[in-house]
């Protein structure tokens, strides 16, 4: 009879586990309608195939090494190892009641490997419309074999892993489903690729005007942005990582609320401060304020109130919209809006953390969000560097002119709509 | 042992909540791709903004005060109380085994609150193309904190409730999972926007000839209507509210298979009515008949018999034909039909009711749908006159004719497409 | 107590079952958007009438008679008595922890239903842009009313069904979630098509040279498989069948993993056979890699390691780049690469499923790969040629320059963009 309900929970737990993974999975679909969306018709196809194939790499190199890299375990080629159906299987049910498996070892694989994703999706947006598509993909290769499981094993890995110089957590930093694991880390990565990149053609003029470059396709943003607000259930709703028990499942029913109360209140702040800075309802900025708020939650989600976390997400939602502005005042061309989303609001949601959960200090938060940035920023800033003197990073600015669709993919997205 | 199965219970049924309130949200964005699908290209932007806003707002308002009226608490600000974590997880706990609460408080708020911004995605279609955007907002202010609340509380709170004038049940009206609560109470809500506001310019010709207004996205609004047909899963599904026991993992089977027949009865139904009628296989009206049947199923999904509710959802999708062509008659402008889906299609599911559900008598349905369409209809009439008096409900005749999208938000949805 | 625990048994794999159902109707949006991105601008509002009709067909005729024609049952209108909710809910608690029926038998026809309506998607691609509608749904009647039934009971029925000649399982053949019967069954329907119909008007000019005929909307072609990407998980992962025990667990664990790393390599190796190919990044063929490496893994997708999956799924990822241009070599005119994906990667995957599990065998896959493509493509044959002699296939020429959408469906799907 207990083995019975211990399978039960082992059960209830995977599939909860797998089924958060799948939402977590359809927020590269989101990324790819996002990005899709903002950018020109004429850099469409090329910012789909780097979506595309920047996920399909981030699995197979998390596989190759990155999880053994985060979380310990044999180095190469943990996939052959690591998901031993039979000895797993064995493990899992000699543990018993009093042991540390609750879910199958393969479900936790797979909720890891589209983190992991999510983190390189970040970038993409970041440096689109004139970056070389084989040398972002290259990057990827070292974003998820290497740069990611490092930082990320510091926090979630800890100290027994080949990289734990340190254990983060003991040092009072908490980040509850990954803001500045994943998306602090997303971002900095994206800005050290910007910085070596520069603007786009026409983004600034020599008069140091900003020109807005309109994306093409609005309702492919939204939708976008929606299927992110859908995934992110997944990805914080998953992150309590079990269900099975009624505290944890409490949890996972706070931070749903509270994922989804955050979200809308990061759009209302954004729409309303755009209506008073702009006097329009930008649909953009009420995108990015979306996604602001889902990502200024994402550093603790269980522990505020539904209102502190409708608050928390309104001060992502308002915070976002300055940080695309002082970008752009910076001539740091982020076509999306990607660093302001996932670095500043990351930023905001591991500062908001000691407020709600007392695990966590502010010497601890900003230990940790330096750490990470230093880490991520730095390494790519090489990486990148390494690309452009090898590859060179940019597209010739006669393809950037002409969209790099043709030139990288050979194929327009929309050959039958765009007036020539 | 047995607290272990309790837990295991209370864990069940909320990961199950939480997830078909996330199905429910999702709706969200097949309500937005498909309005945004069904209108001209120039007011694409504008009700992609109302969308991500009205579904936003809703969530906010809902926990402000809406869930409060309609299943009782304290009225200002039941997110700091009602969800208290620690208090609510010792009741949980202490109820054990007899108690009523069976998933997570916070579980059940979050799936009750993505009904009723779905209750509002209803009117945006209704009133696209020439409302304005911010006393449209304001409305949805008004329907998620006090209309819709109100009504609901009629039928699922009781008479315990702030305006618990009278509980619908005890008269014999039953409403599964919202076809009159939240599909007709939407329609109502447009109707009386639409009547205000009047009909497109140029739908209707001086000499009483109806124009179409064909959309300019038909693959959006496709997939608007298969998210929605997704989505509808987790409204009907969810509806059930439990699925740790055999009766209602039962009931929650057997209402996934219905909502399925059903619209796939819809589609059909419509296709072939609109092929009699106008010798082609028109395409909104397959949409719009898929639609049906899910609205018509949802006011009772557990009872029938799957070829019952194939049957229902057939007698859906014709009827919503009809009723698209009678509107457009009586010169009620719906560019996206909803009136016509979430009302004819929600009252005749409620007239259904009692062939299959022993609990509803024709009287009690009667007597519901009545109340419900006096009271949403009455006091929106009133709000929205309120609006009209206060800022004008139409955008400027120059505004409609170049498109709301650059008065209102400043930007176009597809910049590189519209030949101009 | 032991009945609490048999009830949680039996509402988990009942959540579970329909979880995974809901996200197998997803898929029916991923082909609709995959197909719609895929061929013109003015085909596109006919291929989604056709997407949407023939799932809604599927859904019902299965009702009808496929579902007991497949498992057993009362042939005519099985929906009656089969889903009798008090006799099945009495069954079941009956059964109790002895019994076989561990879900409800509603989710267990809700699964299956889904799985036909992919079938029937897959055909609708590869002979787009040309052929008619409504024999196309015709055929569609035909193929889920009987042609999937009999060849899927072949395996899944068993002898007693009524067409049970042979069990192909007795025979050493093994199809974990359908690559042969779901996947290779609709590319042989689809071939057998694709022959009578002939290729598109300009396809391959009269010196042999093939033109190639871009698709209008490549984000909706992206966004398509991402949809399917995610709606596989449910496609395999539900396909183990239940959830609440240890090993069940751990299958559907490993089943999510493996069929995101097949389409992760599919994709990968897509990518990199195009690029030493043709020198680009052709898009389109990445999706095509991706999809190849689901339909690859689902022939076996639990006993693999995550490595073997890997690279089961890059071999379909180069096969279905050679495999789309042999058909092209041969005249056979497949606007999406269905044949290729669901035909040709199925066959492959079949063939690979002995070196993980050791019930199957070289002589059982090759015996049922041939059984379901002659059956299917045979049957196929002789029903599309009787719809040939009754209707017609082909729409007339001047149509098909005109593009089917005007004809068929009576509007255009994108009336603002299109350059005329």
């Amino acid at each position: 009879m207990e083995n019975h309900v211990l399978e039960l929970q082992f059960g209830l737990n995977t599939l909860y586990l797998v089924l958060c993974g799948a939402l977590v999975m359809w927020m590269a679909g989101g990324f790819a309608m996002l990005e899709a969306g903002l950018v020109r018709a004429r850099n469409t196809t090329e910012i789909l195939a780097k979506n595309i194939g920047l996920f399909s790499i981030a699995c197979l190199m998390y596989l190759v090494c990155g999880y053994a890299i985060m979380y310990g375990g044999d180095l190469f080629l943990s996939g052959i190892g690591l998901f031993d159906h039979g000895a797993e299987l064995a493990a899992s049910q000699a543990a018993g009641f009093d042991g540390d498996t609750r879910y199958a070892t393969p479900a936790d694989f797979f909720f890891q490997v589209v983190f992991v994703a999510t983190a390189c999706s970040i970038i993409s947006g970041a440096v689109a419309e004139r970056m070389k598509l084989w040398p972002f993909l290259l990057f990827v290769v070292f974003m998820t074999a290497l740069i990611y499981p490092v930082e990320g094993g510091w926090t979630w890995g800890g100290k027994d892993v080949l990289f734990g110089l340190f254990n983060l957590g003991d040092l009072g930093f908490s980040d509850f489903a990954g803001a500045g694991i994943v998306h602090l880390a997303g971002a900095s990565a994206a800005l050290a690729g910007v910085l070596l990149l520069g603007p786009r053609q026409g983004k600034y003029g020599p008069d140091g005007k900003i020109n807005a470059i309109p994306g093409a396709n609005l309702p492919l943003a939204t939708l976008g942005t929606l299927i992110l607000w859908m995934g992110w259930f997944g990805f914080n709703g998953g992150s309590v990582l079990k269900v099975a028990d009624m505290a944890s499942a409490h949890s996972v029913a706070m931070v749903f609320l509270n994922t989804n109360t955050a979200a809308a209140g990061g759009a209302v702040a954004a729409m309303i401060t755009a209506r008073l800075l702009f006097g329009k309802a930008d649909l953009t900025m009420i995108l990015n304020g979306a996604l602001a708020g889902l990502v200024t939650i994402t550093a603790e989600a269980a522990t505020p109130s539904a209102l502190q976390a409708t608050l928390f997400g309104m001060a992502g939602g308002v915070l976002v919209v300055f940080s695309i502005l002082l970008l752009d005042r910076l001539k740091i061309d982020d076509p999306v809006g990607a660093i302001s989303v996932h670095g500043t609001c990351g930023v905001l949601g591991l500062m908001l953390v000691p407020l709600t959960n007392v695990d966590a200090t502010w010497v601890g938060q900003i230990v940790g969000a330096l750490t990470i940035f230093a880490w991520v920023f730095g390494i790519s800033l090489i990486v990148w560097g390494g690309l452009k003197f090898c590859f060179g990073l940019r597209v010739d600015p006669e393809e950037e002119r002409a969209g790099v669709d043709v030139a990288e993919c050979g194929m327009e997205a929309y050959p039958e709509f765009v007036n020539k």
